[in-house]
């Protein structure tokens, strides 16, 4: 079978995780998010976010954490501003406007937003004499790390924020990969201090360890009003809500969840000395998702053996390809990709 | 611990469900559907209701299940008619119009819909003047069993699918819980009829010895174009999406999903005895959820050692509550209950 | 040509009103509803309802009104609280449903919601333990006078409003025939009492002597924020605001909105007497929509010179029929509908 | 009183239309689009378009055309294509994404779009492995004349139509100002040609001299089934339709739809010309809509006898300006512009 850096989605659970789904599968519980699991999992994020007043959801995936967040926090006349490259602008298939909410969207640089582009946006929105003809803003909205691997500093994260405030705009961060830039070693904050920076967040469990699940938290008691309603009315609570609560409560015990997130950057971190001694363009990124340049002939030679997606053409005859580590991937797995490369050299 | 008998989605999953997700849980897959496991249930799915060629999709549960079919099938203006005891009236949260859908309602007779009224109700809507002006009818829902248990005959069924072809209508049947309808004593069908005279169902996994999952089923190929983007944009698109295709691999292995249906009617019937023995009355229901009047007495008295739900009052001193068998029910439990009803005998 | 009472909007406007469209065509004028006589008639409507601070908007049409409104003051995950019979969840092609909000219906007592059903169906909800799956009332809404031409004592509307404001929900008064509504006999209360005993409702210009245009209030400077994008979003703001605008000037000067229905009313009741001097059975009806029984030969003779509307089979050989008076109504139209029925004296 | 150029619907109607409404106003007449005078206006925008199958639909705005049209003609979950200034992307409140469709964005070149961009999207759309994660174009809107007030050629309309082919996607003109487009000098071809290279336009009423209303056309019998349901649900079908008609019916005969738009670009024409006798820097633009450079004195200096619209800020100084002629565009006006622009000689 053929090592797969393709993504931190195609293998199984954690097998920590995994364990525990399996010696708490006999035991009875309440549903729809009251089960003791879920309880248990939600002080112990409290804790790690240090927040002890937060409202916590877990949702079953990225998508529906993005939708109902982005519904239950905006009047339906408002729309959520994010970067071109953004999630919910490219990848969600439509899911916000499904509720009725425009995604506005600003340049992407290296898939980060830029604070001066949000507050010149916002600037010249009031300034229009055509605003009741416009979509009201109610929301930014940034990932963590972001889709191209990049990671917020605390200055540009603190200055998105200082304008969110100015213009009265919610500040929600996706943080469907939220583990591996905490882990990255350009990071210069932690959990609790990101939770103190936004108005919610969401741990992102599928691609860090569990096999589904993301925890969305309100860090200051600030969830909408009937949020369960909300939820549910987006399909997105579990009957057996167990599935995610007993899966978060094993990600948050015992430093699980950035333990997962440390080896995959640390391994992100050796594939990218070995694209580099092969002589491969990589692009900077310092999480667990690496973007590398690669020829046609190198790609179909690789593939003999190493999986990959491809991102975007470059020209006609190179193409930007994304490998991706995750708690699975093993010394095995990158020597495998060395192998694979060493005709390069 | 006090015995449960309050839903069939307080316990974890069928042993062998959980032991399939363990053993699958080191082997890498494709995401988003294209699992191996997936298309395995799949095929196990098209084989177990005889439709070689049906569409099957695995999504996560009941609620998005209702939403996504109906959304998908119907166009942007069309109406869905239920009963008014119909899940998707009742306990949706509002997520078949989130979508923009209204559910025109008929009489419910004990769950179920009438042929007669629904013709009846489609005869007079084409025969007003003013049908520019209300929602045109596109689909019909009714679930099976329903919400009280209650099952239709094929009978039934085929005079609902012969008003649907006759108007033009999809039929849709909820099987959130269709392993305890098919099981049942009263069913006169089995599961290739069932896919036969639809034009979409769906599988109930959660309540069926699964942790999620609902497996919904176009019988003759006949998805929706783009369905695979009308299940993502609803949030119902697992990337891990082994983790329902492994769910539902074991579910239709040696017929387990029938199996555990079996069990849990079994223990229904027995429970049906133990409380007509203790002279308490009951509802008709030949399936896993019994329906029971107790007064406020019986109620405290029978709540100090076995939980079960209130369903809705029946008066200022009595209940009609609710007692659910599931894979979980064991001979203890029934004779927890048997004990606890004592006293009234 | 045939006399018809088919509807009060099969005229064209009222001549003062269509003057003054006339008189003031020549003028330039703000776009948006920013022209001087929509400015104008929003003083004359807050001097009429004795309301100095409300907050009106001139939209095109009731659905629309109705649209918006609701969609407007209802978060995203409310629904909305209606008889059966009302037109929000009849005639409106699921234009509530559209924005995501369900109508939640209650029983009609001849067009009219009784405030103890209401209050009835609020306690049932709050009692019931499965809230969280349920969709949440957030607004009440009646017609005044109903689509079955009754009208609610001021005792009525204020039991209404008692509940609604017991358990927070706003109260939305459709009155797109509201000058009829004022204008009947049986009305006990004037249009400031009413601009009181609600949270918002509008004032029918279409189907009372206008060619479009309904004006909705919201009596206490509580239009929600930004309610004029809420409008545009609609489809609702007119560029040319002035034609919605003069419209509602010339209704709202010299009292002609209130004469143009007490025109209406004193023709219905002259018809009235037409039709009991028949001997044709008539349902209670105090304003400008009448409901009489037909048997199928009276209808084909009748339908020789004068139109009407049919409204409902009541059995096979009968059918309830509905003629409407407007401003337009003449006695000359009454005579030729006493020549209609001489045939039954 | 100043003049004003600020807009094409800050006037009245054309006498015409408005002494038309007024003539006909004695008529009763059917209503909900049945009037007499709705079914000579179709008949007559049929053969200006030589279209005698086309089906013809009057609505009473051009947010609303736009939405129900959008709306009526894509599925739940398709999008729209449109460029970055389009009138759906920028001015119209998020109504399009109000009923579930997201606005996708091209470069705008001076407001059009070109084939060519539109292709390479398609085909790198078309190209994406995940297709099934983003949301499926089903439609290019374009805006004839563009909001910029440019004209495309027949050759650049063919290109995009040709490529709709090819991608099976629907092409919607949005002709808000459409009489104006085909009365520009630049413009190679006729309502006819139009007509027969698109799926679907409307001829706009408001901007062209009527008071309100846009005649939506399909050109070969091709409105989605159930129209009509669709207009009324999103609030756009009027009581009294004779509104739309009897004043279309107006504008459609004797060609007074087309000498309204030559008479508003002959007065442009002249504009321009004095501008550039000012030295004033012009946009290029052959409709009713003039772009010019002003700085902060010569706006000033202009605004104390003439109004005008402010459009966008070009530096610190200097600001784009916007000039708008139209039916109502008389030699008064223009000389009074060239008045107050004898300074800059």
């Amino acid at each position: 079978m053929k090592t797969s850096f393709e993504s931190d989605y195609n293998n199984g659970a954690h097998p920590e995780v995994i364990c525990h789904l399996l010696e708490t599968n006999g035991k009875q519980s309440q549903s729809y998010g009251f089960d003791e699991w879920s309880e248990q999992a939600r002080q112990k994020i409290r804790t790690a976010c240090q927040c002890p007043d937060a409202d916590i959801f877990f949702l079953v995936g990225g998508t529906q954490a993005n939708a109902t967040v982005i519904d239950g926090m905006l009047l339906s006349y408002e729309g959520v501003i994010a970067v071109q490259t953004g999630h919910i602008n490219v990848h969600e298939s439509g899911a916000v406007e499904a509720s009725g909410h425009k995604v506005i969207t600003l340049p992407s640089h290296g898939g980060k937003m830029a604070a001066d582009d949000l507050e010149a946006w916002l600037k010249a929105f009031h300034a229009d004499p055509t605003l009741e003809h416009m979509v009201i803003p109610g929301m930014v909205y940034i990932t963590f790390p972001t889709e191209l691997g990049s990671v917020y500093s605390a200055k540009e994260i603190e200055a998105i924020l200082a304008v969110c405030r100015r213009y009265e705009l919610k500040l929600f961060i996706d943080g469907a990969r939220l583990g591996y830039g905490l882990a990255s070693s350009e990071c210069d904050f932690d959990l609790p201090w990101l939770a103190q920076h936004c108005d919610v967040f969401y741990i992102g469990g599928t691609k860090v360890g569990a096999l589904c699940g993301e925890a969305v938290v309100f860090p200051r008691r600030n969830a909408p009003r009937h949020f369960m309603n909300i939820v549910k009315r987006h399909g997105a609570l579990l009957a057996k809500s167990r599935l995610a609560g007993v899966q978060f409560d094993a990600l948050f015990t015992n430093g699980l969840y950035f333990s997962i997130a440390k080896h995959a950057i640390d391994k992100a971190m050796q594939m990218r000395q070995i694209f580099a001694d092969a002589g491969i363009p990589l692009r900077d990124s310092s999480t667990n998702q690496q973007f590398v340049e690669l020829t046609d002939a190198q790609m179909k030679h690789i593939l003999e053996d190493v999986l990959f997606e491809t991102w975007e053409p470059l020209d006609d005859h190179r193409t930007l390809c994304r490998f991706v580590t995750s708690w699975a991937t093993t010394d095995r797995d990158l020597k495998a990709l060395k192998e694979a490369l060493k005709a390069f050299r």
